[in-house]
């Protein structure tokens, strides 16, 4: 691999005029769609009910203008003029090479497929998501079966548009919007020997007749001081409040419209301080990413992320490598006397370092722990990837959701809206997404590693307080690159190996293990 | 006049195939200026300081293509089709004939300024803002002096450009943006006897040994129990937070994307619970017109205001009329213990109410009461109308400023800072635009006398907390007209005469002198 660093590279001076045209137009995109993004988390944040409407309205114009502009045949001749243009090509991972290997690559995949499909995808996805709703409020699969067995047509067409790689199969077509480069091949290899070990740990940690207290969950905490907690905390570990914001919202999650305008949300329970304060890291995680693109980059491919697998494992990084670690709250637990007063007293740090730790298989994806979070993922995989290749019908869906959720976990689902009724993404038409949460899991251990490696007293910097040089560590290995690496590449690059399911392995082992006595 | 109500006009069932179109085309530019709107709304509001730069960009992009939509050569055909259709232009006041004579009128003054003039006054303005923000930090005109001079230039050159009636003159070409069909000649009638009625009850006022009592004022009460009371006042009257929102910022204002989704913003200050009052109604007043607008209609004119001036009419309404009447402060005088605990016992409803409206000359437009305000626009207004012609020039403003706040407020301006640069308006580029506050005072006034006769126990509504009847009188004779009327023409059809200085003489004088004992 190139050791080379993202400041050695830089646009050839030869620059072509086209090139200069072909990033003038993607800026042009990328900044009407920073405005889309903008009103989008408008919409989730601040708007009255009342505006939903018109909202819709605004946010299909918006998207409608920016595939316009994406589109134009004119970036289509100056790809081209770039592509045959030696002086860019020669190095493939200079600053040009990268912004015009990946304008090309979504410029293909937005003018590969028919307006027609396009606009039958918005349409099944809005009707999808209401059916959906309506058949897990009524955990009624059946209402959702027909719109399911449509959205999975559309996408078995939607993936022959875009064609997969001869050793490859309809998954991989669909995946490349969220993992670009990532197959179902790939991603298999790297679940086998992680669901292997996972419930090796897993069965021995439920065996154990030790378990954490969840007594610091239990607590009433009053939200104003459960937020002031979790901003001093973003802001401890290097999320910049001049170019940010921390908001309330039903789903945390994170948004912006530029590196220096980075919009984050998170969520209060009055007991359940580890919820605000895992969500308040892990979108702090993805804001430090997002304030970590480089400036004089943004609005091309070189100041965008890689992939929601490497985004996710920058927020599972802070949540968990960070959050969760023993001197992260070595460090916190003296102060949090500070924001809740007296009502802290009785818990000392292990009861509450513990709590932060539980490990409880369960039937819902989003309240799942570090080590359980994983074979929620596998399920979904397996799934996606047998009714992609049309190996699975739709309406067996139920039964072999359920049959895994009891082999994996050893849990008997009651019923669909705890089973396969529960995530929103198969009803938004969004299939080949769920492996990038377990992706970013991976990647994120595997990084840590190598930062911990890097950075001798690492661990102990977090008992002090002091976050920054991690934060500097991403900064430059992972953040200045934008889109220059693929994600499996970007990996090599950064810790010499490829993925595996190793460190993550190792981190739960080594945390886990002793939290539960054995 | 006609008396015709907004329900029985409608498009006629005949509606040519063009007219369609070109409401159709009006409602993409709408639309997408909408979103302009809330990006800028975010901007004052929400946005963190780092994102200044990038927000600018997207701006300018969604100015851009608004404007392209706008002036799309398109529209020019179909107005010619619309226009000469009879089926529309027959009764002048029909929904149809509105949407094709609004949408002419706005399509010509777009398509009219060549865009390098249009350029160059963007560019103008932003720098004039920066060089006004500096000179008034260091009350130093000399350093605005060159950057007004362009300004007026080009103000000069753009009126040209528009023209104006051979009984006109160039300021009228300006106010158009405003207040369309109003012209300085009609300004300065309306003005003078204003002008001359209100010194002699200043001077009165001024005289009299009975002076209101500032104690309310004076008390510091908390920002957050101040919050909720302008929040229950805002409710209270009318303003629908289902659809809409009150935050806070340094100037408060009301914009919004539709009248589902408006947006109000306040300030508060510890001693000057007015203030966040006075402000949050007015802003709430702006609001309720925003909603009343009628849903079928937004995006077209006839789903618009009509006018700055007509807009300040209800803003004023509530702030004015009802806010400091003093059957709104015997309904909440009551409750302000609720609000701020024993801090208010020590005062009477009649302290309170009087402090409400005292009325003291002062260097300060913004900060001025009700009845001095009205001299700050006149002065504003003489010298913008001479600039505008020619007669003045731009080095003598402060001298003539001076002169004109000893003769109509008996006040020695002590620096520029509170004299002529207070204002951002004119680095703006925007002249014609001061006198639409003080037409919105003259036209609320009047349509409240009216209000009053058409609704007998109005002002006892308001002593029991009952705001819903004036707004449905609003809604029904101002909001639901969309811009049917020019503002003039709304006032005859409305109240049955033209606009005349006498209803708020007969506000200020029947209000003021009892407060002042005379």
């Amino acid at each position: 691999m190139s050791t080379t660093t993202a400041a050695t590279h830089s646009t050839p001076a030869t620059a072509s005029s086209s090139y200069e045209e072909l990033v003038h137009l993607a800026k042009q995109a990328s900044l009407l769609s920073s405005s889309a993004a903008l009103v989008s988390w408008d919409q989730e944040v601040m708007m009255p009910k009342g505006g939903l409407e018109h909202r819709s309205r605004q946010l299909s114009q918006l998207a409608s203008i920016t595939h316009e502009l994406a589109t134009a045949p004119r970036i289509g001749e100056l790809l081209e003029a770039c592509e045959s243009d030696s002086a860019i090509t020669s190095d493939p991972i200079s600053v040009a090479a990268v912004n015009v290997r990946e304008i090309r690559r979504s410029y293909d995949r937005r003018t590969k497929l028919p307006v027609k499909l396009v606009e039958e995808e918005a349409t099944l996805a809005s009707h999808g998501q209401h059916a959906w709703a309506e058949a897990r409020k009524n955990s009624d699969f059946n209402h959702f079966k027909p719109w399911l067995e449509k959205i999975v047509k559309l996408l078995q067409t939607k993936a022959e548009c875009f064609g997969w790689a001869s050793d490859g199969e309809p998954w991989d077509a669909l995946a490349e919007d969220y993992e670009p480069g990532c197959t179902a091949k790939q991603v298999a290899e790297l679940f086998a020997p992680l669901r292997t070990q996972l419930q090796g740990l897993l069965s021995d940690l439920m065996a154990s007749s030790t378990k954490p207290s969840n007594a610091f969950n239990e607590l009433e905490l009053p939200i104003e001081a459960q937020e002031k907690l979790v901003r001093f905390i973003a802001e401890s570990i290097g999320f910049d409040f001049d170019r940010g914001r921390l908001d309330r919202s039903t789903h945390p999650f994170c948004s912006g419209t530029h590196c220096n305008d980075v919009r984050l949300t998170t969520r209060f329970a009055k007991n359940n301080v580890n919820d605000a304060l895992g969500s308040t890291m892990h979108e702090a995680g993805h804001g430090i990413y997002e304030q970590g693109l480089l400036e004089e980059h943004i609005g091309t491919p070189m100041g965008d992320s890689v992939s929601l697998g490497i985004h996710e494992s920058q927020s599972r990084m802070w949540e968990n490598q960070v959050g969760r670690s023993r001197e992260f709250w070595q460090w916190i637990y003296p102060k949090l006397k500070d924001f809740f007063g007296d009502a802290i007293a009785p818990l000392s740090l292990e009861e509450i370092y513990g709590g932060a730790n539980i490990v409880k298989p369960d039937f819902i994806r989003v309240e799942a722990d570090e080590a359980t979070y994983n074979m929620h993922i596998m399920i979904r995989f397996e799934i996606e990837r047998a009714i992609m290749k049309g190996d699975l019908a739709v309406a067996d869906i139920p039964g072999v959701w359920n049959e895994r959720y009891k082999e994996y976990l050893d849990l008997d689902v009651p019923d669909d809206r705890r089973g396969c009724l529960q995530d929103v993404h198969w009803s938004m038409t969004s299939m080949g997404y769920f492996p990038t949460y377990t992706l970013g899991n991976l990647y994120c251990a595997q990084f840590f590693e190598k930062a911990m490696q890097d950075i001798p007293n690492l661990m102990d910097q977090f008992a002090q307080g002091q976050f920054g040089e991690l934060k500097s560590w991403l900064n430059t290995n992972i953040h200045a690159h934008g889109r220059r690496y693929r994600a499996a590449d970007l990996c090599e690059h950064v810790t010499g190996k490829p993925l595996s399911a190793e460190p993550l392995m190792r981190h739960l082992e080594g945390k886990l293990r002793p939290i539960y006595g054995i």
